[in-house]
């Protein structure tokens, strides 16, 4: 018959619960918990399952110390090809290097996950802190992390995180607004907007932004110029030539990021028109390309590194103190350069 | 007196020295030779001096041991705002990856130097290897790692690493030739040659290639377009807007990287000429701006992320085997895109 209510692990006085009171309760030596809670091998999956368990129950959480100097603050990020996890590597480094730790990258595997070996050698490398550049940390990592005291942090201006996650993003939905502003204040009325995969929450919010936007400027929102694709260059360049074929051409982009606002100037080139003088376009994020790119991308800047920045230095906190605030949207800007302009 | 030769250090019987008798011949204690060897507090400088000596002096090196999964590969790189580093950083996360580690990124100081806890921490996290993106670690510090048995490679195809260090570059002399023959075959006669610091071993081997390039040709060597500067696009615009101004104005540039060949543009545009039409221009490394470039460029590629992985690879195969080869050049290649064409 199972227990109505599980048996309470016995605590000591300072109701801290002791490895000693697991290892009883789940009637395994001390070595085999100890293995456990540091990753090491030599235990059997159900015996390791049974043990976590009961660290999770105890509510048992590794004593934190101050961070050491030297100690190891744990990024992965998502894919280590694109602008957006060089930019977030660049906020993550300055806060370790400024507080003598080193930062230990790892990139995810193909199938978007950290490697299987990823949580056993954290949990044996016992990492200061971890910032994650995605959203979804099976709930077993994440209880493992929290009775290890490890904390953590996402920094991910695309996803959903789970309400308990304490996570950084950026104000998606005004930089949609702001895009879509300024393209109407320039006279433009045909805007297009090209967002990114409809499942992700940053490309949503990016297009309810722009909706908002024309509808407090009375301008009718017409599902026919509005596409949506990859993150791509490949995807902007295959939208805009759509886009472009029309009798009704717009005459300006609402881009999901920077890739596709290139795509979208490939597209328009290619077919003889220029760039911002018979179609101007926006892009998204402000990465490198945007500012290599021939004209200029005016763009949104979602301010990746800052919001690296602050994910490293909320983990840290979090190691340390109560915090209260855990979750936060960085502002983003319209930044202004020479792919729009009036329509002609 | 002096003595004539240093006394050896007691030996056991394999013929290899003990922490033991470090510390007796050092007069400390067993704990105060082990906190020097892990890089730990609590020692003063003169002591752990004294027991670095005898570290070195002795042969002593940490008994290697497979590298664990989950243990750190650790890459100190330039400059996190570069594209290079980043290359770097896509190489040698690459090898940790496969390899079941994880990579410990640092970035140097403004002084270009590792920070000064940098050491201590390396001491402390024992990596398995260390990947330099520079070359003039101290004499002292490559003592340090030597006496722990951590094995480091130099990924640096700039500079002009000390014999002993194991090194992977580019071949940056056989760059500057196919970058100059490139024009040459082209048609240009009028070459101009922009640099990057001559004190740069790379700088000055792709100019060597421009000149035997030129020389094959039975095309003579004028220093007045010749130009160095920075490795950034401000530079090449500079020297970019001088040569332009000449009445015997160059018709093609062979840059010293992308960034100046980027700047060269900018001061081709500015001044209303056309990139290729009248004037060609090639860079050096292919990074991702000279993709994102309009035109796209033409560049000599510079293989960075195999150079990583190579340096990577050497590192962890230093730590098991006795390599025979720890300098290695990877070859350069040409890559021909929009930025080049026919003198008019």
């Amino acid at each position: 018959m199972p227990e109505p209510t599980p048996r309470p692990v016995p605590r000591p006085s300072a109701g801290r619960p002791t490895l000693e009171a697991i290892a009883l309760r789940a009637a395994v030596s001390l070595s085999t918990v100890s293995k456990v809670l540091n990753g090491r091998p030599g235990v059997s999956a159900a015996t390791r399952s049974r043990v976590e368990q009961l660290l999770h129950d105890s509510g048992y959480a590794r004593r934190g110390h101050d961070p050491e100097r030297g100690g190891l603050l744990e990024l992965v990020v998502a894919d280590l090809t694109s602008e957006w996890s060089i930019e977030i590597i660049r906020g993550v480094e300055r806060v370790t290097r400024e507080a003598g730790l080193v930062l230990g990258l790892s990139a995810l595997d193909d199938h978007l996950r950290p490697g299987a070996d990823w949580i056993a050698g954290v949990l044996g490398r016992k990492p200061v802190a971890v910032v994650l550049q995605f959203s979804d940390l099976t709930a077993t990592h994440r209880r493992q992390l929290r009775t290890r005291n490890i904390p953590f942090v996402v920094v991910d201006p695309a996803g959903d995180p789970p309400g308990d996650v304490p996570a950084i993003g950026a104000t998606n939905w005004a930089g949609g607004v702001a895009a879509t502003r300024h393209l109407l204040e320039l006279g433009h009325r045909r805007i297009a907007v090209l967002s990114g995969p409809a499942d992700l929450m940053c490309s949503r919010a990016r297009v309810a932004g722009y909706q908002s936007a024309l509808q407090e400027a009375g301008v009718g929102f017409d599902a026919a110029i509005a596409a949506s694709g990859e993150f791509t260059r490949a995807a902007g360049e295959r939208e805009g030539r759509r886009l472009f074929a029309r009798n009704d051409r717009p005459t300006g982009f609402v881009c999901g990021n920077d890739l596709q606002a290139l795509g979208v100037m490939d597209a328009a080139f290619a077919l003889g028109l220029d760039v911002p003088r018979d179609v101007s376009v926006v892009g998204f994020d402000d990465v490198a390309p945007a500012l290599w790119a021939r004209p200029p991308l005016t763009t949104v800047r979602q301010p990746l590194q800052e919001m690296a920045e602050e994910a490293a230095r909320l983990a840290l906190r979090l190691r340390a103190d109560d915090v209260e605030n855990t979750r936060l949207e960085l502002a983003t800007s319209l930044v202004v350069r020479s792919s729009t302009a009036a329509p002609r």
